[in-house]
């Protein structure tokens, strides 16, 4: 993708920027200058101060013009009134990239009269820049240096360790660099994040081109408050959601929300219902909540994960209570929990003890067969045709459940431990979880495990690792499946009809 | 409650125990047993065992005749047909409590003719033995020594550090032991949990009674399945909850979940609207997700939670998405994010910048005036008396922010802290936090604080022991206090009434 002009945004190999100094704390652009140099961009940085000499350890220059290069990209964090002229020195020094950070332009102006967006938009044109912003946040990079973990980062408070082939693109700043604060949740890192503030420049259009064809690009997510070239937007949203999934969450609709908009983005947000019409059409997944967002980015994020190709849920747990929970929550979604046909039901009830259940969901009781919980009934259910989705409950760690043995003095020392247990511990999560994954992208049905320990628990961490999906509890799986499923049947529709 | 039928099985001084070996993961029965011993229960154990001498170090007796006195609490975990047998021999030695965790009674009889059932309860009457079950957990009860922190446990896998005010019965053993794994989230451990299984002898309504007057029960949760004395329930519902908030998470009403319910208490589970209706007047606050279940009783925990007197929002935040799409949240769930007065804005915009928002949402942008964000703002809005809720997006610990400039070596001996910040930072909690939880309760205005760094971290766990109310993220909250207010409107409409 580096022939996509906005290549430079996302991978330079100079930057400049302008409102860095020396005192943490104090201004946006230290804290940016901070972030770029931890985040171990590799690439030269040009600190540009009317007064000081060094900013952060680099040779500070009083004017663009003295650098001694042409910067790939410059960084500006200044007051909007002095921006115009800066924008033109930037423009004679013959840079082409900027990245405007600073707020305070269309915000202010209530009758949206805009003076000061259309002279910078101006200058820009008539030097042939682009930019990005005004009022965003830049940009995050995992991928600038493919072959190792150098980062570009202006965003992100917290050091992302992985990288994934996520990529988001946010009206909201913040937003997009406050979701990845929490080293456990979600479990995937992002991959490239841009902050595209008020678009006066460079908008959502530009940045699904961008991702469309990018190659570190498997799911898009976007953060909506107002789409300001509707119909490119709508015609490139549905060639990407043929390829690649889309994930949307939308600020506006609400008179309140549209009011906070306003002041946030100078924006004037629409009504949901028109939004929600359109994009319908697009094979958008469209998300009201912040952590179903989340969670439905990093089920697609999944390695070869399985579209389901029904809507039709089946159910494992060792307990009747979540069992029955996921069943009702699973309708109310408009997913279909089928009663087994006589045939499996017989086959499950073979193998299970009498108080156990078999018609769907299946409840195995105490019965501490886990081969039967991780991979015999899983595909059973899978070869059976008769459902398109696995959700097993109780997926808890072993090493926990064992170590009630060592823990207490006055028991353990009186306790045997079965030996067939003991030896197959360290190993389990191969024994056990491997399969059922392979079965599960043979068969193309996604199987959810649940363990209530945590969604950081070790275990839930290995069968994640193994390309499994875990989930704390049980609804908000459920949630996202069925917004899955809506998408993939809608994938299916549009190549019936090619 | 001394004086309370429910509290021998709550308070037992010694306990028989049917069923336990020296095995490690074989029987419930041993399982169970361990957790007794290993929560630290200080009454005397009496294991009945017909062949061995010793279980888990005590000492074993054949029968229960003889054991060298009368339990006050017999636990069975054996196959239901010895059970009728068990039953006789307690009755003859003069027991009352049983706590019958066994299943396969009446899940199995298809024609619901339950003769096993009806069997043990002629034989309980007969002896005046109360019993919980068949198919039930047993108990927990982290108050069984007020003064100390022994434990009476027959079902809770992770041991419980604290120990709340919350009171649960349900339906679902496994749900109700199973929901307190994780030792960060909620950030409550219960108090006292009752697994009542399939209700032959005592149903919801005793423990209902129980909990209603119980001074160690401050939030009663209910996991249903099935209501057996409907009337009864109704009426000592509506008793409880102008006095003690009952949350319910109800299993039944899809087909699957009904189906799933069939087979796993024998009940026939109703239709959730007639199950709805039902429960609508008796002021308990019905949840339909278990994460929800879980954040609402964490709320109404916190210690002096002031309930509500409206459904009008108030939104402080420093970043313009959050407070979008919580406003869009809010009025999704029926709550009012009403635009300030004028007055009330203009005093808000003379303490921000120019840039910020001041209308609802409070958008202080990247103003560092974090005494505005956590102090003045709530207490300006509390004043005003234009807003009931307060939600702060953005409360994120100080010490990570700061210790970003230790981090780099590159970075940090280039800068200068601001020392009124250094200064500050150890007693920051202190300082923001208290007056504004002081300021909730006399306002009766709950603040919700918004910290995206998790749920668990360090700054979201001070807050939360200086009495404030944290998430990670902003939906759940928001759906949690549109239940809390209907529940508070109808305290007051009743009250009203009177």
């Amino acid at each position: 993708m580096s022939s996509h002009f906005l290549h430079d945004f996302l991978s330079p190999k100079s930057i400049a920027i302008y409102g860095a100094n020396n005192t943490f704390g104090t201004t946006m652009g230290t804290m940016l200058l901070i972030r770029i140099i931890n985040s171990n961009f590799k690439g030269k940085i040009f600190p540009i101060h009317l007064k000081l000499d060094t900013v952060l350890g680099y040779k500070a220059y009083k004017t663009i013009a003295e650098v001694p290069e042409v910067p790939d990209l410059v960084i500006i964090v200044l007051p909007p009134k002095v921006v115009p002229q800066v924008f033109k020195e930037c423009g004679e020094k013959g840079v082409k990239k900027i990245v405007l950070i600073s707020g305070g332009f269309r915000e202010l102006i209530e009758d949206r009269s805009n003076t000061l967006t259309d002279e910078i938009i101006d200058i820009s044109n008539s030097y042939g820049m682009r930019f990005t912003g005004p009022n965003c946040l830049g940009v995050y990079n995992s991928w600038i240096y493919p072959e190792d973990n150098g980062r570009l980062n202006t965003m992100m408070w917290r050091e992302q360790s992985k990288r994934s082939k996520f990529s988001m693109a946010s009206q909201s700043g913040t937003l997009a660099s406050q979701l990845w604060l929490d080293a456990e949740y979600p479990d995937f890192s992002v991959g490239k994040v841009i902050s595209v503030g008020n678009e006066a420049n460079i908008d959502l259009v530009d940045f699904l081109e961008y991702f469309k064809d990018d190659e570190e690009t498997d799911v898009i997510g976007l953060y909506i408050e107002e789409i300001k070239r509707g119909k490119q937007f709508l015609q490139l949203a549905k060639e990407v959601t043929l390829k690649k999934p889309i994930v949307a969450i939308y600020g506006g609709g609400s008179q309140a929300g549209n009011r906070a908009i306003k002041s946030h983005t100078g924006s004037i947000a629409g009504n949901i219902k028109i939004f929600d019409a359109m994009i319908k059409e697009t094979g958008i997944i469209k998300i009201d909540y912040i952590e179903e967002f989340l969670d439905i980015c990093s089920m697609l994020l999944t390695p070869n994960f399985p579209y389901p190709k029904g809507k039709r849920i089946g159910i494992i747990t060792f307990a009747g209570g979540p069992g029955a929970l996921i069943a009702n929550n699973a309708e109310r979604k408009g997913l279909i929990v089928p009663e087994f046909s006589e045939s499996l039901q017989s086959k499950l009830k073979s193998m299970l003890p009498h108080t156990a259940s078999w018609s769907n969901p299946i409840d195995i009781t105490f019965d501490m067969n886990i081969f039967n919980l991780y991979i015999n009934f899983p595909k059973i259910l899978m070869k059976s045709g008769e459902i398109d989705i696995i959700i097993i409950y109780g997926a808890m760690g072993f090493q926990s459940m064992i170590s009630l043995e060592q823990k207490n003095n006055r028991v353990s020392k009186h306790i045997e431990l079965r030996e067939d247990m003991r030896d197959r511990i360290d190993d389990m999560d191969k024994l056990v979880i491997t399969p059922t994954i392979k079965n599960s992208q043979k068969y193309s049905v996604p199987v959810i495990y649940i363990n209530p320990q945590s969604y950081a628990n070790p275990w839930s961490k290995k069968i994640r690792e193994h390309g499994g999906i875990v989930f704390q509890f049980w609804d908000r799986p459920v949630n996202c499946l069925a917004k899955i499923c809506d998408y993939a049947e809608y994938r299916r529709n549009i190549k019936l009809k090619k």
